[in-house]
């Protein structure tokens, strides 16, 4: 129920590319409390042309692997729970022989109320405290 | 002016995809009061690799068919609304041979002064009754 | 640390898409204070039947070369910031060649506590005036 938007470059060898998937759904259960099995994740690749990243902004240093992780999760996660989980992506990351300054990462927030996970039902009214009806 | 992006697999034929992109804005039109004319979707198609879903969760069954459906639409919908576009969609992609259980949805809020429909006129200042300078 | 989701059909040609790349950049700088290095844009090229473009919501003329533009970047531009930065996109579009009727904006925000830039370092630790620790 977070969804992961994982934008890489189409020279990335797809065993690396799901090491980063990996990393960040890991990290998304370590950080943020995301259940193991929530896990929602698309993955495009870019040709070089379509990928357009700054080499330095703001003050690191990309290499041409350089990606972007997107992630759309439920309000209410703490800056200190942000700040553990783009921490824990880029450790993963560097694990998977990523460089850590390859990794970019936005997070985006909307309510329990905005998702259905399937069969049409909401989840906000299924699985929240209060039916997610604030 | 709502936007909707469609993410599927690529074993889907275009027809069946055709007809989850006409059942969310039939949804949209018939529960959010979007206008009929007002269709505006982006389709991509992913190869299984690149679509990380999980099977089961929370308590739902998903196929090799199970799409993403990411709706970006103006801030003010009540919780109401959006439980009934849930069904509808679901409603619709049934008639139109999808598991409902396949149907995942994530909805995301702006402010109509954060469109611009073309022209490089802002829709807010065009359209609302406040000009959107709010 | 804007991100930039630039949507085009795929009979555009690679220039033609890069001068659109190129004036939504130009025109964050100019109207809302983007750092001219402060670029990161992902372009996706569309068949026509992945892109359901209504062809003239609300009173619009839309050509096939219609093409979508979402940004995410910071809360806390004003409306008139946002009215001046569609202008200038769809000012430097036409220097392009687009119709400025091709060209369709979405907006969304998020805190700067929500980017990390690289290196697994949360922007808004490191470079906003309270941390992002709001």
């Amino acid at each position: 129920m977070p969804l992961a938007r994982i934008s890489v470059p189409n020279i990335l060898p797809t065993t690396k590319v799901r090491k980063l998937a990996d990393a960040v759904h890991k990290s998304l259960v370590a950080t943020c409390d995301v259940p193991e099995q929530d896990r929602f994740q698309l993955i495009s690749t870019f040709e070089a042309a379509h990928m357009i990243i700054d080499p330095t902004f703001p003050d690191v240093k990309r290499t041409r692997e350089a990606s972007i992780v997107e992630i759309l999760f439920l309000e209410g996660r703490s800056a200190a729970q942000k700040v553990a989980l783009f921490e824990s992506i880029a450790n993963s990351a560097v694990e998977a022989k990523f460089s850590a300054d390859d990794i970019m990462i936005a997070l985006c927030e909307n309510a329990v109320i905005d998702w259905s996970l399937g069969g049409g039902s909401s989840y906000g009214l299924h699985h929240a405290p209060d039916g997610g009806m604030k």
